[in-house]
C-alpha cells in the first residue's frame, strides 16, 4: 500500500475532514476549512493535549489571551525588528523568491555542500553567493535578480478609525508571548511555585511567501504551547524532561516510533538566546516535517519584556530567600500539524480475505471523531436503535446510520475510523443485546444493552 | 448585597478569571486574556454549548473554519457593502462620535420620542434631525461637525507581500458565512437531510468605535453559532424550537428567570429578510445586554452566495422530489458575553452565622473551573492527598491547596466557585475516609476514598 498525500487529501475532503477553505469562491490562497469530522478530531486532539499538559499536570495552568496585543509586545519579542523572510524579484518574469530558499534549493541541485541553514546568512552573504554561483530564477533562467529585502511575516492591521501608524496592530504570530505578557499575572492568580508552566491554545498567523503541502503549512494556524518556568540551573533538567514527556504523549496516541525522530539542533543552528532546541519531526507521505519545537529559552523572553516595559518580571523564592528571573523551557506544537500526522499515521489500506480492500483510519479510541456507530440492520428497527443512539450521546460523539447494506456501513464507518459500531438487529427485539464490532479486528461481541453503559466507560480514556 | 461590576472585575482579575490584555504595556483599547481560571470557566461554557447544539443533537454537525475567508464572500454578504457605522467629528474638539448614538443620547436627554431604532434612518435624514434640532457635541457643547462618513467595521489585512487591493482580505466579523460557503460540502459529507444543522465555536473581529462594559462588547470576540436549514414553510416552527431551546440551556446552566428575558424585535426593527428575530437578554449590573439572537433568515444567505458564486446552493429534497433553497434559523450567542453573564449571575455575598460575610460563585458545577479542591488537613497529610489529587485529576480539573487554615481555604474555594472540597485529615490515615465539602450549603459528608470515583462520577454532568 502507499500512502500519499493525494489520496489523504481526497479521503479528508469526500468524508468531510478538511475542505478548501472559501470553496465556492475559488479558495484563499492555502487557508483550510475542518468539516464535521474533522473539527471533532482537532477538537479530541486539543482536548488530549489539555488533558496532560494541563489538566492532569501537577505543575501547570491554562490561559487564552487575546490575539490582538499591544505592538510593544512585538517589540519586545522581536518580532517587528526581525521576524522576516528575505525576498528578491526575477525582473524578467516577476517571479518573487526567498533568497534563502533559492540558494538552498540550487545547492542541492548542484551537489553544493553548505554549512548550517542559509536563514542564518546576513543578506549580503546571500546576494554574494547567488552572484558568485550565477544562480538563475527557477522559473525562467534569467539572471537579472532585484536587491534583497526583507519582508516582515507579521499580518498588520488597523484598530480604530484611521489607518495610521498609531493604530497599527499585529495579528500575534505565536502564542507564548501572551503568556510571557502575563507570566506575573498567572503566578500570582494561580499562586504556583517555580517550577511551574503556563499553557495555551490559540490561533497565530504569519504571512508566509510559501505556505504549503496541505495543512502543514498555511498562514493562519494553531498552536498548543506550554511556556514552564524553572530556576537558572536546573533548566537542561526540565528540558529532558519535557523533551520526552512530549514524545511521549505522541506514542501514546498511536504514533509509532519508525515514523517520529529528534532532531536536536546544533549548535550553529540554535537561536542566539537558547541553550538548547530539539525538533520532534513526523514522516509525512512528502518527507519529515516539524511537528514540535523544544526550546531552552534560558530568561530571554522574560528579560526582554522587563527591559521594554519597564516591570519587574522577576520571581521570589520563598524557601532560598533568593530573587532571579526565571528560565524557560517551551514546548511548542503546531495543532494543524499534528492533526494531519494523527491523519496520515492512522490511514491505511488492508487487503481482505477475498482479496477486497478496506480504507480504515486507525485512529486511537480518544481522537477518533466518531466514537460509536450505531446501525440498525433494518429501518423496522430504527425505534429501538435511536433509543441506544440517545443514550450514548449524552457521553459519546456518535453516529446513527440507517442506510445501505450492513457491510458497506462497516465499510464507511472504519474509513472514518470509527473504533465500535452497535449494530441493532431483530434478535435484539427480544434478547436485548446488541452486536459490537470493532474496527481494527473486525471482530464481534455480543453486550447486553443496559450493560452498554459500563461496556463503554473505560473504552475512550486516554 | 449590591452586585455591581466593580466587584466583579475587581474578582476576575484578583482570581485569575479575566485580565485586561498585554496589561505590562498599558493594554490595548478593550483587550482581554482569560486567566487561568478564566479558561477553563470558557472552556466549559464552549463544552456544554456543544455537548447540547451538537454532540447530542440528532440534527446537528459541527465545523472549524478559517478566520481568513475570500473577500468575495462579505461582498455576498453584504459585509462590504453595508456593514459600516455612521461616524462624524466635532471640528472644534475633534472628537468622533457615532451619528446614531448621538441622536438617541440627545432624544433621551430631552424626552424626545423617536420611532424604531435610528441605526435603521439613512444618512441623511440623520443629517436632517442633527440641523434641526441643533444637537451640540457632548463634549465641547458646539454645533460644528463634518459630514457624516460610513466607517466599515471589518478589520483589513493583507494577505502575500503587497499592500494592495488584490492582496486585501479581512478578519471575519462573524462566524456565520462559513458555514454558508460550506453548506453543500457538508451536507454531502456528513449525508444529512433537510431539516439539519450547522454548529461553529470560534473568534470573530469588528473595529467597534465604542467597546465597552468588560468583556460584554470587546473588538475581538467568540462567537458560538448555529445556522439550521429547514424547508420553508417550516421555518416559524423550527425559530420557536430554537428560541426555547436557547433558552431553556441559559436555564439549565443556572441562568434565572428573572434575570433573563425574550426580547421579540418589532417589525420596523427586523431586518429587510428576516422573518423574525428575538433577543434573549440578560440583566447585567450594567442593565439588559444581548447575549443571543435567534433569526430566522430566511434562504436571504445561500441564495446571496449562489447569486454571488454562480455555485448551486439548492438541496434536493429525496422524498418530495423537490429542489429548493433551505431556509436558515440562526441562533447566535456571544461567548465572552455568556461567559460574564455566567460570571454575574454566579456572583454572591452571603451573610454567615456570626456575621462574617462570604463571596462565593454559584457556577452550575459542569462550569465550574475547579471541579474538585483538594485539601490536606495538616501539611504532614500531604502524601496521602496527592494521591487523591493524582487520581481526580485524570477525570476533573482540580485544584491542590496545602496552605493556611481550613476555613480560609474553603472560603478561596467558594470564592472561584468550586462545588466540592475533598479534606484529608488525621482520621483518613487509619479509617480511609474523607469529608467531601458542598460549596452552596456549606454541610460536610464522610465518603471512603476507595467510593469517591462512584461517588463524583454523577455529580458534574449537564
Amino acid at each position: 500500500m502507499e500512502k500519499t498525500m493525494e489520496k489523504i487529501v481526497a479521503l479528508a475532503k469526500a468524508r468531510g475532514f478538511v475542505y478548501p477553505g472559501s470553496e465556492i469562491y475559488g479558495g484563499l490562497a492555502n487557508t483550510w476549512d475542518y468539516g464535521n469530522l474533522g473539527v471533532e478530531l482537532k477538537n479530541n486532539v486539543k482536548k488530549a493535549w489539555w488533558q496532560k499538559f494541563v489538566q492532569e499536570s501537577p505543575y501547570n495552568v491554562g490561559v487564552d489571551c487575546a490575539i490582538l496585543m499591544n505592538p510593544q509586545t512585538w517589540v519586545a519579542s522581536g518580532h517587528l525588528g526581525g521576524f522576516s523572510d528575505p525576498l528578491m524579484d526575477c525582473k524578467e518574469c516577476h517571479e518573487r523568491f526567498r533568497a534563502d530558499k533559492l540558494i538552498e534549493d540550487f545547492c542541492e541541485e548542484n551537489g553544493i555542500a553548505i554549512e548550517g541553514s542559509v536563514d542564518a546568512w546576513s543578506q549580503e552573504e546571500m546576494k554574494n553567493f547567488i552572484e558568485e554561483h550565477n544562480v538563475p530564477c527557477p522559473t525562467c533562467g534569467k539572471h537579472n535578480f532585484t536587491d534583497i529585502r526583507q519582508f516582515n511575516l507579521m499580518f498588520k492591521t488597523f484598530q480604530g478609525v484611521t489607518e495610521d501608524a498609531k493604530n497599527t496592530v499585529y495579528l500575534r504570530p505565536e502564542t507564548a508571548q501572551g503568556i510571557f505578557v502575563n507570566f506575573k499575572n498567572v503566578q500570582r492568580t494561580s499562586r504556583k511555585k517555580i517550577p511551574f508552566g503556563i499553557g495555551q491554545i490559540g490561533k497565530s498567523f504569519r504571512n508566509e511567501i510559501t505556505p504549503g503541502n496541505f495543512t502543514f503549512r498555511t498562514r493562519e494556524f494553531e498552536q498548543m504551547e506550554l511556556e514552564f518556568f524553572c530556576e537558572p540551573g536546573t533548566d537542561m533538567e526540565w528540558f529532558q524532561y519535557w523533551r520526552g514527556f512530549c514524545r511521549d504523549w505522541l506514542l501514546s496516541l498511536g504514533i509509532k516510533e519508525d515514523e517520529m525522530r529528534l532532531r536536536d539542533h546544533s549548535p550553529e543552528e540554535l537561536c542566539f538566546y537558547s541553550k538548547g532546541t530539539t525538533d520532534i519531526e513526523f514522516l509525512f507521505p512528502f518527507g519529515w516535517g516539524e511537528l514540535w519545537g523544544i526550546a531552552d529559552r534560558t530568561d530571554y523572553d522574560l528579560t526582554q519584556h522587563a527591559n521594554t516595559s519597564g516591570e519587574d518580571m522577576t520571581y521570589f523564592d520563598d524557601e532560598k530567600k533568593e530573587k532571579y528571573i526565571p528560565y524557560v523551557i517551551e514546548p511548542s506544537l503546531g495543532a494543524d500539524r499534528v492533526v494531519l500526522a494523527f491523519l496520515c499515521a492512522a490511514y491505511d489500506e488492508e487487503e481482505l480475505e477475498g482479496g477486497d480492500v478496506r480504507t480504515v483510519l486507525h485512529f486511537h479510541p480518544a481522537l477518533a471523531p466518531v466514537k460509536i456507530g450505531v446501525l440498525p440492520l433494518s429501518k423496522k428497527l430504527n425505534e429501538g436503535a435511536e433509543k441506544i443512539y440517545a443514550e450514548l450521546s449524552k457521553k459519546y460523539n456518535c453516529e446513527f446510520d440507517d442506510r445501505g447494506n450492513i457491510g458497506k456501513r462497516y465499510r464507511r464507518q472504519d474509513e472514518i475510523g470509527t473504533p465500535f459500531c452497535v449494530t441493532y438487529d431483530f434478535d435484539s427485539e427480544t434478547d436485548g443485546c446488541v452486536t459490537v464490532r470493532f474496527r481494527d479486528s473486525m471482530e464481534q461481541e455480543r453486550v447486553a444493552i443496559k450493560d452498554l453503559d459500563a461496556y463503554f466507560a473505560d473504552k475512550f480514556t486516554f
